[in-house]
């Protein structure tokens, strides 16, 4: 089923498409938005009035807070050392390696097709399209690339953008 | 249902996993052939003989036009400056927020898992694998990298392929 | 259907939603896992003990050795100059295109997000999260970025990180 019992949907939760989803044993907050294609784990935590859109791929371990925008064909990394099998050749299980948290703050925007390996994204915080985030990203940052550098504070963006309309 | 009753599909459109593609309010042109895992918009046109590969997703604003390859895992922007919720804390509705256009032209090509900011790509481009796009792409240009730069003209790399055949 | 009767399955592969992937005369090894939204084409070949995590794209042409780990949301090219159709406007059949084939050998692991164009991943070897790979890999090599340029040997990594648990 794709979207498994374990599962905690808040109030208004809405998947415009539910068979075209892989939902099992996360929390997904109130009002929240999930679009077609999406796989959330087990133990990943979404908070309320977020847009998850097409195509992301939210593991355990990512913590996202509310009002956030994750955008298309996002992919959070919650090993850094991924590996098939242990030395023995043996397949891994679910408890053989070393899970790193991810966390993005309140109100930050993810832009799509952006990679984002274990780090902290700050509130307010603008990851540019197609971005790798190798590092923290700070409150306010705008940040893009491949590694993802940063780029400008989006509050100064916003002054700017309200001057040029007044002017 | 994976494809609505407001999409036009064009005659002779070919796809392989109806099931698995999520279709809305699209205009699809004759013979064109559309991959399994494909989100295509209310708003999005595709012209006639494309290739759309798996896993791609294509918005609201994209206009592709006649016997373009759009490869596997291409996403598409129309929203440069995205975010959840508006200041008051309210999930953003449809018309909330500013649609940037996007238009590739005839028999241009784009790579797999590129991603591509809105702009216009040239009629026979070729956008590299992997790539960002973040501005305008000329006519027969070859472009690849994070942001994509100028690489070479196709013409001449057809004429070398063509000559080095023949010596 | 979403898995054909021309795909050869080995004994025990685990595909937990198998109605959510499209593979289609492919060949798959023993005890290999499948995740979600993944497609694999006609021709590609996967070993025993291989993870292949969601959303991951495998084409024709490749050919992935035992005990691999492949990432979420990775996308093979096995075509480096696409098109939709040809110069008198009539689209490309199945074989109106050169074939270039990749091989990852055994034990090598692919970060999630990565584009793979057709080259040989060497054993052991670790392709980092979002990276686009252009050129071969060698064995036991640590390579990142856009394009993907090596960073360290795996096995002095390993070395130091033991060494560091050690004091």
């Amino acid at each position: 089923m794709p979207i498994d019992e374990a599962t905690k949907l808040g109030r208004g939760v809405w998947l415009p498409q539910p068979e075209l989803v892989n939902i099992y044993g996360a929390i997904i907050g109130d009002e929240t938005r999930i679009g077609a294609f999406v796989e959330i784990q087990r133990g990943a935590r979404i908070g309320a009035l977020c847009k998850i859109q097409s195509h992301t791929f939210i593991p355990e371990g990512v913590i996202i807070e509310d009002e956030v925008f994750i955008g298309h064909n996002v992919t959070f990394i919650n090993d850094i050392w991924p590996v098939a099998t242990n030395e023995q050749g043996i397949l891994l299980g679910a408890h053989d390696w070393e899970l790193r948290e991810t966390r993005v703050k309140r109100k930050a925007s993810i832009g799509s097709g952006a990679t984002i390996l274990p780090v902290t994204i700050g509130q307010g915080a603008l990851v540019g399209a197609g971005s790798v985030v190798t590092r923290d990203v700070a409150d306010y940052a705008i940040v893009a690339g491949n590694p993802a550098r940063f780029i400008s504070d989006i509050r100064e963006r916003r002054i700017a953008a309200a001057t040029t309309r007044e002017t």
